[in-house]
């Protein structure tokens, strides 16, 4: 062998050497993504899955004539509570279905705080609802759909985010958004409807 | 008599009517003033007399070991509910006066509206608290001391003149605020003093 032909193997080698070990990052990146995005989508179902239950207890809200809005909380990974709206049927302001899932909540808890809890709620928190998540220190908080009127997880006012506060909120946004939306809508189309009805009666 | 004398007169006349008319204006503008502070003070005694009932609520929250927060709900001059912070004894984040104070005034009055009623509170509410005051449309709200850590009737934010929402609040601010911090310190300061000792025990 002569010394050219030395020269070029160990080249040869140290490039091919080189295009594995390449090949090897360019793998474990690819596995990785692959993971974080089955994970992703895991959650995303998992998220899903739990906001379906915030769904049924909303419609138990719409049978009594209440506005449908329904709520679950999770504490590694079982609901712990469930909550709907019944705000009319109680008359009372504090039996939003976030309210009475808190209470709830710190009841099987036994505590005040309940910080490795996950809320599910069908429609963006108001002012009070978003203030109790905030006091109650949960972690994260999933929400449906968006409430331009009285949203206080960032439409109207951000409480979740709030820097003064000695408490934030990780929030997931949109989780079913349509059939939430859907949900509401039907109810206040059929109100309407009602109320028309009512009249022509009258 | 001259045609001098009678424009002399009638000068006289008409300057002592000007002075009279002027007089009566100034001694209606003086009444309707001395009224106004009667009733301002009258006001203020009423307001110090409510507190003072929110006062004694709270020592019994301190009686319990929570922190001394006390709360009543005032409708047409009467008292209808009375409240007192529980949140470490009910191991609840609901347990707040106010919201205690709000679920009772809304069993009595048979509506989730508290429309005329008054709130007295020795402390500023929190973001839940001041939420749920906000929902309930209670219109005027009396706090003793302020709460620059989580206060939300101007303090770490405004939720009470909000125009996002659909409803505003007035606020009365300080009244009985020297007993209302005096409460809060000496409880702080037991507190302080009660794990020092247990610390030197220890």
């Amino acid at each position: 062998m002569t010394e050219q032909n030395g020269r070029d193997l160990q080249r040869e080698k140290g490039e091919a050497t080189r295009k594995r070990k390449w090949e090897m990052r360019q793998e474990k990146k690819r596995l990785l993504a692959l993971k974080q995005q089955q994970e992703a989508e895991k959650k995303r179902r998992e998220d899903e899955a739990f906001m379906r239950e915030a769904l049924r207890q909303a419609q138990k809200a719409a049978a009594l004539g209440d506005v449908p809005i329904g709520c679950v909380i999770v504490f590694r990974g079982k609901i712990i509570a469930r909550g709907y709206n019944r705000r009319n049927a109680d008359k009372s302001v504090l039996s939003h279905a976030e309210i009475i899932s808190i209470k709830k909540a710190c009841k099987k808890i036994g505590d005040w705080r309940l910080e490795d809890c996950t809320m599910y709620v069908t429609l963006e928190p108001c002012p009070m609802c978003a203030g109790a998540i905030v006091q109650a220190r949960i972690p994260r908080v999933v929400i449906g759909s968006r409430n331009p009127k009285a949203g206080c997880a960032g439409s109207v006012l951000d409480l979740f985010h709030e820097k003064g506060f000695n408490h934030q909120v990780e929030l997931e946004d949109g989780v079913l958004q349509e059939d939430c939306t859907d949900m509401l809508e039907e109810f206040f189309r059929d109100l309407r409807c009602k109320k028309a009805a009512d009249i022509g009666k009258a």
